[in-house]
């Protein structure tokens, strides 16, 4: 009998303490409640060498005592069950058809990145990064959004022109409210154009691309706004503030629609320092929004005879001008306010809102140029003009469960092969290997005797459309009874046929 | 004019020392190179609340000396670019579809856990994990595969009988060495089906399933390898192993392909504390393998008359039966070293390889029945069996390029909108506009005056099969070019037909 001396020491990373030394047979175990948990913590038992054996110390063993875990997703985070994914891919068909109509080439990177390729990119929001724990070698966060990646890999391959889109999981240390269900893990579909064009051409392509997928979505009214971050950063210069703070400005301004302007307000005097009736004229000019009579009206403001300004409205106009000629000005609006909360935005921005069923408004997508992205991350500042939008996967998959009834655990299940007495269990298996062989979605219910009726009922909740049916009397005559669940008909089939009938049944149906 | 008096932190996490404090009006900047890091540190300005404007201290803000990040992905994980994702869609689809034959239902999970569900799952490989930083809340690691969450899943909602797949990375810390590029982010596709069923019905569908799969991808030939955790460790405990231990033994002897026998002998005897000869006699036993005639062996062998190894070897051999009416028995192998690395496994597992064009064999796809995962995560421990396969998608990406030549950067544009002389920007953006309209997948240069040369050049790079081209002569004659880019032929095509035309063409190439 072998005796060990064991040191037990409580396993939370925290605690750790000593909690008692002993010589046993047994296999040790412990427990330690330190203060600071709710629940009792696991114990490692550090065993000691074992001379005879071992000459290097054993490693360390975990004997715990099972305590269960807490039975819950991360918070934020959602299982996306089988209706709900069905919804999600019809989505996303529709969004995939339309980026590869307009030339999209699909691309991936990792969730994770480097942790200094994504700081600093989004300005205040980059305290809503997840990071990783330091556990030897690189420092990592999960991605943020799809777009710095995507400008990580052009400055690190620079492959020229292209046109990727990309869909994946973002993820966003969001404080979820009663009022707003926001996701710390969602979707996100993008769509960007990189390399140097004619001016606007790029922009009023994205422009056009959101308005194809909302129009054929058909979730609801939707608007695309468009601003310009030249033309907002050359206004908040005219209230005196310094340039190295217009990012911060405008990710201030961008909270209009959701906070309001009092609290926009505070933000500007308290946190930029901006006197208070410089906000409020501020105020002012970017509630301005409409067509392009708003364009007309700005041109001529003599505050905004400035260069970059100037040259921000002359764009803005040849983007409507453009967007005229692809026939989708009718659901553009200009909105001054519209500033886009993340840093690296450095001309157009837009952004699209559909009202649901119920009136209210959410934004689906957004977007802009963002033309120093790469050259921030280049080594060599290589600059590498982008212009790009992303849409909000998750919020459409919840308007479109509003819109449409959900069918719930409904089986794509075509053919249940199905006993009509006790046993038959391989039968039933030869004759659901040859449905497999000929391309049919087909189940059996790995049961050893299951009764025909419930079956039966299974099919019918889960929506099978057919069952074929097999038995002594089937058996026998070398036949198989083949039932539509729908219409309760059921009609003998020869065992050689059953292949052609079921496909002929289900293209009925 | 504004002073300022800032103090300059060093940024750094493990640093964060006062570097110097200064006024100045002058944006403030400065350097720290802590001794552990290779290239200077960001620093921090804390920057003095102006008591003219605000009241509270103003937030810190980060005036950095913009260093570049490195410029990589994080080790082990790649970006998959658009000939990869082609290809990895393709085999997806392969898989998809067998799955769905199979009555699967596609779900989804999140790629985050909270740690104590993960734990204690994977036995040794726990080690592997990658967790998140403490940012207060919730203590949350990457999942490891997509059983556990799963598992967690069934435990939340205890849903009946499922049969579900999922699609998804997973995440491990794994060493890449020279010889295997191991990843460390990479594609499970999964398919479990839960429930209780008759004995080794589920098993022999979830083989014929990769049986499926790998006979329909062709990438080479494969062999599915077949098990028993029950058989494995009542050979185990002859060797007078105590029972706790048997997990991380069978783990142990799950490196034997690996890392050879002499490297496994060594963890018996080092680790395990398992006598040298004992160890021998235990190497001699697994390294058995072959048809149905070894069960046939092992059921009479003196040795292997307990109750649990008994019930072990008519499951294998009902499994084997089970296999022939399914028609796969054919590349079905027991491979009584076969024991899979993670804790969880409690009855038959398997694992299916494939020689690769230099008759290298790798690993493709694992699984097997866990039957008390579920209760060990679910509050009052309830049973759910459940038996599940994983299949590695991107190691079957690697071996389909080797397969079959790569198409690299391939456009899947169908029509290239062209101007034969300089401008008619507007001309072919009406043009564009005409042929989305119409879903034809189309596009143009975003560039004011493009060469025609050019445009057609890009075309034949990228694979573009058709281009329109427009100019003076064109729009005067109510006509526009139709170019067959391979055939290098073109001819003109009234402007009114040419949505017909380019559609015609397109299904004759």
């Amino acid at each position: 009998m072998r005796t060990a001396a064991a040191v037990v020491l409580c396993s939370h990373w925290k605690c750790g303490r000593i909690l008692r030394r002993w010589r046993s047979s047994a296999s040790c175990t412990a427990l330690c409640v330190p203060k600071f948990l709710t629940s009792p913590a696991r114990v490692l038992c550090l065993c000691p060498k074992d001379s005879t054996v071992s000459p290097e110390p054993s490693l360390p063993k975990i004997l715990e005592t099972r305590h269960k875990p807490l039975l819950k997703t991360p918070k934020g985070m959602n299982d996306v069950e089988p209706w709900n994914v069905a919804l999600r891919q019809r989505i996303l068909s529709t969004i995939i058809a339309c980026f590869e109509r307009h030339g999209g080439q699909r691309m991936d990177t990792s969730t994770l990145e480097r942790r200094d390729v994504l700081t600093e990119r989004y300005g205040d929001e980059s305290k809503l990064m997840y990071h990783l724990e330091d556990q030897g070698g690189e420092r990592l966060s999960l991605r943020y959004d799809l777009t710095v990646p995507f400008a990580r890999y052009l400055a690190m391959y620079n492959p020229g022109r292209l046109r990727r889109y990309q869909l994946g999981a973002v993820y966003r240390r969001e404080q979820p409210s009663a009022s707003n269900a926001r996701l710390r893990q969602f979707m996100q579909a993008d769509f960007d154009i990189a390399g140097n064009f004619t001016p606007m051409g790029p922009e009023a392509e994205c422009v056009r691309i959101m308005h194809e997928i909302f129009s054929e979505l058909s979730l609801g009214d939707f608007v695309i706004k468009v601003s310009d971050r030249r033309l907002l950063q050359a206004i908040v210069a005219l209230y005196g503030q310094p340039s190295n703070t217009h990012c911060g400005v405008c990710a201030t301004i961008d909270k209009l629609q959701k906070n309001g302007w009092p609290a926009v307000k505070e933000e500007l005097v308290q946190r930029h320092g901006m006197p208070s009736d410089s906000a409020d004229r501020l105020g002012e000019m970017i509630i301005q929004k409409g067509g392009e009579e708003v364009l007309q009206k700005l041109i001529v403001d003599p505050n905004l005879q400035g260069e970059k300004a100037q040259k921000s409205i002359h764009d803005l106009q040849l983007l409507f001008s453009y967007l005229r000629i692809l026939g989708v000005s009718n659901k553009v609006k200009l909105d001054l306010s519209l500033a886009r909360g993340v840093d690296y935005y450095t001309g157009v921005v837009f952004e699209a809102e559909i009202s649901d069923s119920r009136d209210k408004v959410g934004s689906v997508a957004g977007g802009g140029r963002y033309d120093d992205l790469v050259a921030e991350l280049h080594p060599k500042g290589k600059q590498y003009p982008c212009v790009g939008l992303s849409i909000g996967v998750d919020r459409l998959v919840m308007l479109a469960a509003q819109v449409e009834p959900v069918m719930l655990q409904k089986s794509i299940t075509e053919v249940v092969v199905a006993s009509a007495e006790k046993g038959f269990l391989e039968e039933r298996m030869h004759l659901l290997a040859h449905l497999w062989d000929s391309g049919i979605k087909a189940e059996m219910m790995w049961d050893k005797d299951p009764s025909l009726l419930r079956q039966l009922q299974w099919c019918e909740k889960h929506g099978v459309p057919l069952v074929v049916i097999i038995g002594s009397r089937e058996q026998a005559t070398g036949v198989v009874g083949l039932r539509n669940i729908a219409l309760r008909h059921q009609e003998d089939v020869p065992l050689v046929d059953i292949v052609a009938e079921v496909k002929k049944r289900l293209q009925q149906t």
